[in-house]
């Protein structure tokens, strides 16, 4: 039968996807833009079955072995498969085999990387020569908005899909076949680093999903909408012109300003951590002491410092020392999927 | 010469007041609503001198001792004792002597019973008599509005002084002599508690009065203003009815939202540190086994749990065990200022 793996990266955001119009097509109320990163990827192996086939799901394990992944997961992966049936108009079932380079449960999410990879593993399988943006709408629709923008390398903006008519936006039509992944700038264009400080390696107690949904409930949330223009344009600037003092106050304002949404929603949901709070602490100290650094997070309590190359290792140095930090992952910009990696099985 | 004691109590904010139309004389945006304490007060001996003496400032220590006052501390009760000349027409020095209850570093604010103290020791000293309400207004011409909320026991609310004509905001006039404090509800009339959990002593590295003035920088700053009639209505009839499951989950949101609008100001100002964290975490915690209890806090890092009396115990057995809690005060609602006390000189 027919075979394919690829390979695809995990990203950052710079400006967050948070609250959407259509959960489950991840079709969000404001565009998004992240940094693809290069070492925390999450490979897949599909197998195209015969139609009717039921579809199986694997997880790769450290020496080579497939093991059942378990029912949360498999279900999720499936629900995707539904939606790329119907999408590519076969009847296949398909044997899926997934693996992370990054320890599972390390408090990296993997959704971004993994339906990213499923997506386009499924679409090399059956042969289907879609374009980028087609694959990022595709992967899109897994529900995760955030696997719509790791189909491409570099700076990449996952835009809303809304079309404003007459510039009325209270008129405007919304499109999911416009909500598709746009790069910015490659990787080669700008060489930012990402010090992953990891505090928390459970799962959450309020899954992103749950947030979105409350999200919509805070106070603040269209302050929040308003805002984001001027926010968008500042960052888009910043990574065309390199200017990391432009980028940092704006990106940590923003990683603040989904946790201020998270905290007002009702009821309300509470992501941060002490030892989050120490970290955020902390990088202001890198500041204050001449080291420009920068942190965000996503919905969850991990931090992500992003730097320039030079002061990286410092910055790693400095963030393991916190108390509560199990672990540091260091990453940088990365160029995207790929299709040529050593399958799984 | 003519010399009087006073004693005033410290509150918590159940409504906050953040933001001001007046900084020095702590002319509030929105009204705020407190709980005065009873065990953390703070005691004033005044002594007038002759006319254009210079005015002494001393703390009294804990055998007895009186010492000169650091010159931050001196200067700021200095400033004060020219405004309650030139309120009183009196020409004369003080000599002041201040004591509080609590430890200093504490972590427990003393700008409310040591402004409130002060106000009543120098009329009292005088020979004035003034109403509640008359020295509530010079409380607060400390600059600090708290202060003007510990001149009565029970429930307090301090109103913004705003006179809206025409029922339209725009055109609205706002009096000084306006924003007195309002007795909502005597101590007797509802005995909860406050369980202090002091988790950082040392001074706080942006002022409340920095705090005050990049509170309006916010950008969510003018929503949480319209949000508030609705939570200052709820609060006041949760104390009427004496209804704690209205009151806390209204309280903690209104603890939270001072804090966002805090780290939305530009720049950001952050007060919590890991343990309060924890701590929210804990609250949070015990009300999922049953026990009812909620989270408020100042413009500090330091956690105040408001509870009924049968729960008091239980909870602060909690909350000493919780990682960076140096102290735990238990105070509770109090009766006011007072006038029979014994003499720091």
């Amino acid at each position: 039968m027919s075979r394919a793996t690829a390979q695809a990266p995990s990203n950052i955001a710079f400006v967050k996807y948070w609250g959407a119009r259509d959960l489950k097509r991840a079709l969000p109320y404001n565009p998004s833009i992240s940094m693809t990163l290069a070492n925390c990827v999450s490979r897949s192996t599909v197998e195209v079955l015969p139609d009717g086939a039921p579809d199986q799901v694997l997880l790769g394990g450290d020496s080579g072995e497939l093991s059942l992944a378990p029912a949360a997961f498999a279900d999720r992966v499936c629900q995707h498969l539904v939606t790329l049936r119907a999408e590519t108009g076969t009847q296949g079932g398909f044997r899926v085999a997934t693996k992370n380079s990054f320890p599972t449960g390390a408090g990296i999410a993997s959704s971004a990387s993994g339906f990213a990879a499923l997506t386009l593993a499924v679409t090399a399988a059956l042969g289907l020569d879609f374009s980028d943006e087609e694959l990022s709408i595709l992967a899109r629709r897994s529900g995760s908005g955030s696997a719509a923008r790791s189909l491409m390398g570099g700076y990449v903006e996952l835009p809303t899909g809304i079309v404003a008519s007459d510039g009325n936006s209270e008129t405007a039509s919304s499109e999911d076949s416009l909500s598709f992944s746009i790069q910015l700038a490659d990787a080669d264009h700008w060489d930012l680093r990402d010090v992953v400080a990891i505090v928390e390696t459970g799962p959450k107690e309020i899954s992103s999903l749950e947030g979105h949904k409350r999200s919509l409930t805070s106070p603040y949330y269209p302050r929040r909408q308003e805002l984001l223009a001027q926010r968008l344009h500042v960052v888009r600037q910043a990574i065309a012109e390199r200017s990391f003092s432009a980028l940092g106050p704006v990106l940590e304002e923003e990683a603040i300003d989904l946790h201020l949404i998270a905290m007002s929603s009702r009821p309300p949901v509470f992501y941060w951590n002490p030892a989050t709070l120490a970290l955020l602490s902390t990088v202001r100290t890198l500041r204050d002491e001449g080291l420009p650094a920068y942190s965000t997070m996503d919905a969850g309590a991990n931090v992500h410092v992003i730097c320039e190359p030079e002061h990286e290792p410092e910055i790693a140095r400095r963030l393991i020392a916190v108390r509560g930090v199990r672990r540091i992952i260091r990453d940088r910009v990365g160029t995207g999927p790929r299709l040529d990696v050593e399958p799984l099985f």
